[in-house]
């Protein structure tokens, strides 16, 4: 069969592993496809890193422009990241009637509206599975597995950096900034890490599953996002007090009309599958009509993790091409023309169960107060812990809340915040019950 | 787009889900595939029961071979089991250019090179992800996300009867027979319970895994079964004990010249996530050299996760129908050409980690003789547990070991059942530990 001509463009931790696999693995690769695959280009900028793969004379260049503009490139592999550079590349490719494979979740977060609609013109093909989840195939299951699934709902562990500091605040009592140090130092963590810890990596990847999911644009912009600098150990002695884990977690849920779309730390109840998914580990539970609650586990990151799924799209793109089926699979597993524009619901208008952590005076008649606030604004509590670790004349005063509307939450917060008896800003986690939905 | 003809043949439990998947969800496939798919037959002996689902005029037949034998008929799905019937029909349906698919694994497991080489004579499709883990997209995990991988080695929970009987054993400390009877009252298991609770059914998925992995024909008799019917709840005591959970798993590992393929029940540290895996849920991880450990887990049975994977089967054909990319991946995962017919690996051969329970009498030297046999069979004791639970004059003396063969093994329970001082027949659970091929 005639070889397929690839082009890697960024030749970083990711794109070296995705090197590696075409090279190392081009038998068994051959044996189960059929098809050679041909690295015809391997372009970045850094010539002198030593990629522990040896490349064909002229296969190495410093100019990503070269593998774009060569007609003899049918595919590209976008491994550059940013939405700059990148972005004007992939759009060029695919007018030059490329395919395109992408890992970049921040590109198709931010452009990929403007990206797919420039594909599906185009006529090409555009795969992204490693933009989510590392290796997990979270992509191909949504576009094919679950076709015949309206999907309900889906919680996932989308970020592994901040799963690796929120393991280690649990597993060892430390405060936020040094986890992050230590993250830092293991290489688990970036000099800046304000896109992982922020929420925003996590964000930009809901944002590309709510497309697969409810057949609609994507909506980056939509969602909610909080990250987890506020966490503290404090926080989650008290959420293994009452059988939670604290997770940064990305929900959405299908309201028909409306989608929830939230990236927020939130405490799981340890029966839940997602609560022991530790370290630096992704996971996913999507919850489909018919399949109820499928899970999936695995390295999020990493070079050949996210290489392997890189793979897979190469694979997909040059069986469609070598068999004529290209456009196979619509690029956000939906028609085009039958892709909404599902409205995010506002934040403050979801319903759920809430941890509230109040440091107050401590002095008779303060938990009244609170409580009746809560009570006035329609927040029934479930439970209250009050514990005696007193810190300038202050106590912690914890409550558990049956199910609430965040806007009302809100409200009660500002009245409570303006009691003159809390000694510092209120902490908020929300919970995500199992049974929630039921 | 033109639309692609089904026909059903067989609408029991699970038929019956995928004629309401194709008939309530037929707008959203639409909107996602762009393809039609006409239910154009749907073939049961049984016309009396309610299916829950209208079919219009003319789709109910009682006779499946008018369904292999209407040219209009592109694809075919079987729905009726057994190894008898469903072959006879799944073979004239190839013979006659007609697609398959099927969650038959018995007919795969015992037909599937005969049936495997008709598809790729004939050039039809052949797709069976419902065949293996019910809604898990283990079969598309295999053959398309991880075709950069080298797979070396899988555990599965795969049958949910038995995952079921274990956990009610390890929840309630009941015996087998009166879990058994719970499961089948629950409608968890058969009336004729031998399939699942033999381990064969398990042993038939499996079978198709290795093939799907390694790239090799089918050979469920090299693979090694046991069932579950010999555990006791002092054995998942015992494991509780040591840390262990007690599960029936499928077990393969890449040997390079060879294969390990076995189902028996293992014991697996709490910390490995398949032990927290309970009911009837299914689960798989796949260790791959790139991925690492891949972890899939949702509804291994029931209606609708069932239909949920024949349908994503209907899809993949129907698409690769209309897209002119019929054979687009290959039946197995593999090139047919390329399929190699490796060896599974002699039981004997095997070297892990072991469990005994001796019920032994009372009396001194009774352990110092055990330990000495086990030592001159080069089996090095780990931990040694005996507690006195004295029944019969008799106690249970419980040792784990560290690695050893098989053969070995077999050997000193040989020679320690002929002391004369064992009053029951041993009781041998192998240990899966996670780090042991580390």
């Amino acid at each position: 069969m005639q070889p397929v001509q690839l082009g890697l463009m960024g030749c970083g931790t990711v794109g070296t592993g995705v090197a590696r696999l075409l090279i190392h693995q081009q038998g068994i690769i051959q044996q189960r496809t059929g098809i050679p695959l041909v690295l015809r280009y391997v372009a970045d900028i850094d010539r002198s890193t030593d990629r522990g793969v040896s490349f064909a004379p002229g296969v190495f260049i410093d100019d990503a422009w070269r593998v774009v503009n060569d007609p003899q490139v049918d595919i590209v592999i976008e491994m550059i990241g940013g939405t700059t550079l990148a972005r004007d590349l992939v759009l060029a490719a695919i007018q030059k009637g490329k395919h395109v494979v992408t890992a970049n979740k921040a590109l198709l977060a931010t452009h990929g509206n403007e990206i797919f609609k420039a594909a599906a013109a185009a006529g090409v093909d555009l795969a992204f599975e490693a933009s989510v989840g590392g290796c997990m195939p979270i992509v191909k299951t949504l576009r094919e597995a679950l076709v015949g699934n309206s999907i309900q709902g889906m919680t996932g562990i989308l970020n592994g950096t901040c799963n690796y500091i929120l393991s280690k605040i649990t597993e060892e009592g430390i405060a936020f900034a040094t986890a992050l140090a230590q993250a830092q130092a293991g290489g688990y963590a970036e000099a800046d890490p304000t896109l992982d810890i922020g929420g925003f990596d996590t964000a930009h990847k809901l944002a590309i599953l709510l497309a697969l999911a409810y057949g609609t644009q994507i909506d980056y912009d939509g969602i909610y996002i909080e990250g987890i600098s506020a966490i503290t150990p404090l926080d989650i002695q008290f959420a293994a007090d009452f059988g939670y884990r604290i997770k940064l977690l990305a929900i959405s849920k299908n309201r028909g009309a409306s989608v929830e779309a939230r990236v927020h730390p939130a405490m799981i109840p340890l029966d839940n599958i997602l609560s022991n998914v530790n370290g630096t580990l992704n996971a996913i539970t999507v919850n489909g009509h018919a399949v109820q609650d499928l899970f999936l586990s695995g390295r999020g990151a990493g070079m050949m993790p996210t290489a392997s799924a890189v793979l897979s799209d190469i694979v997909d793109l040059a069986r469609n091409l070598r068999h004529g089926a290209v456009g196979r699979v619509p690029l956000t597993g939906c028609q085009p023309d039958q892709i909404r524009a599902t409205p995010v619901m506002p934040v403050t208008e979801i319903v759920t169960h809430y941890y509230f952590r109040f440091t107050v005076e401590d002095k008779p008649g303060v938990l009244a107060t609170i409580a009746g606030i809560l009570g006035q604004n329609g927040i029934s509590i479930k439970s209250v812990q009050q514990k005696g670790r007193k810190t300038d004349g202050h106590v912690p005063i914890v409550m558990l809340t049956h199910r609430a509307k965040e806007s009302d939450v809100r409200k009660a917060l500002d009245q409570i915040r303006g009691l003159g008896v809390v000694g510092a800003e209120p902490m908020l986690i929300r919970i995500e019950e199992s049974d929630q939905e039921h």
